[in-house]
């Protein structure tokens, strides 16, 4: 499978570099590629500059949105949530068209201070609007309910816990699956809650992820819904 | 202790049934107990009318907010959260101060269909709404996570899973976790968020809880911090 991850962030960087390890072929979409490897600073977390990421991965290539996403059969949305549907937009609906994109942002407006709050919540989703503005790709919602390095490795948290899926498309929805089970989900793992107005209430949950951060003082734990 | 319920319905009920069988004293409060006697007819859920359910529980008293709130040690909310800080006010500022109020309530709005939403939310909580409506009651948001019977019978879903606390005052969410493991909660279950800010993050999982039950077709379900 070629895969185009849009964003150059911890989470775009984490899932590359698993889909790569697995043998995907893995394009990261920003939206200047010169900009993006010449950065020198690094960005917030300790994250290195692009390029000495890209030096300890160099299967995997940079390129535009579009370039990226008109290359790819999948689509991952790993930008700040605040600005995916202007990158998507950027991606280019026909290059979006007839596929699965796995929709893994959060809608955190950092705009008022800490915490984040969410923009849209409650009456409406990012999932929801993904779909909305692109309605010919098949939107799936998962994996944005937890930190992005057990994402690709659930085992990092021990026992059982889960990870949800939300979309309108089933048989877009069985492919995700079938990538989760590469990253180490067992089928008993996954939640399937419907269609992606389910996004509403994952993308919900955010506020308790954070809270739970500042409470726990690690980020190596997950929901996991007990009697389910 | 005297604990006062606020609130006839399901939540309410089970929550008095449970302190009185662990010889509390307890008073339901309802807005004017005469209607709530005599109301004939049954409320949503097959939930029976209140006079039938008291008679299978004779040691638990009706009475006014106020009148209820007055005599009380502890005060739980158990209003639905659209007339909560009504209700309360009709209790009497007074009548709270000082005191540990519990708030197990969620401002779900029905209003615009269902899924209900959350008013307040994001940016806001109903336990906020109420420690700042009545600044010398002792706020704690809890169990308002999870079905009713459960709040009060945590073995009735296998396994772990947590309740959260939330609240200003440290010796009143001491008194909550003690009367949370006469309900059978052990101390590990109990998860403290900290201060009543904490209720933001808890109230907008409500709308993932609600989309659980429609998926799974049970509300036999809980949250677990696999990893906390």
């Amino acid at each position: 499978m070629r895969y185009a991850i849009l964003g150059t962030g911890i989470v775009g960087r984490t899932l590359a570099s698993k889909l790569a390890s697995l043998d995907h072929e893995v394009v990261i979409g920003t939206r200047d590629p010169r900009v993006t490897a010449t950065r020198a600073e690094s960005g917030g977390y300790g994250i290195v500059p692009f390029a000495e990421w890209q030096t300890a991965h160099p299967q995997i290539s940079l390129a535009s949105f579009s370039e990226a996403a008109a290359d790819a059969d999948v689509i991952v949305n790993a930008t700040s949530g605040g600005v995916s549907v202007a990158a998507l937009t950027e991606a280019g609906a026909n290059n979006l068209a007839g596929k699965l994109l796995i929709d893994v942002a959060n809608p955190l407006d950092f705009s008022h201070g800490m915490p984040p709050t969410l923009d849209p919540a409650n009456t409406d989703s990012l999932g929801e609007q993904i779909q909305r503005a692109f309605p010919e790709a098949k939107v799936v919602k998962t994996l944005h309910t937890m930190n992005s390095q057990i994402m690709v490795e659930p085992t990092r948290v021990p026992g059982e816990h889960n990870v949800f899926v939300g979309g309108d498309d089933a048989d877009a929805k069985a492919q995700v699956a079938a990538l989760l089970g590469e990253f180490g989900w067992s089928p008993a793992s996954i939640i399937d809650l419907g269609d992606i107005t389910s996004a509403r209430a994952t993308e919900m949950m955010l506020p308790m992820w954070l809270r739970l951060w500042g409470t726990l003082g690690h980020p190596d734990y997950n929901f996991h819904i007990q009697g389910a």
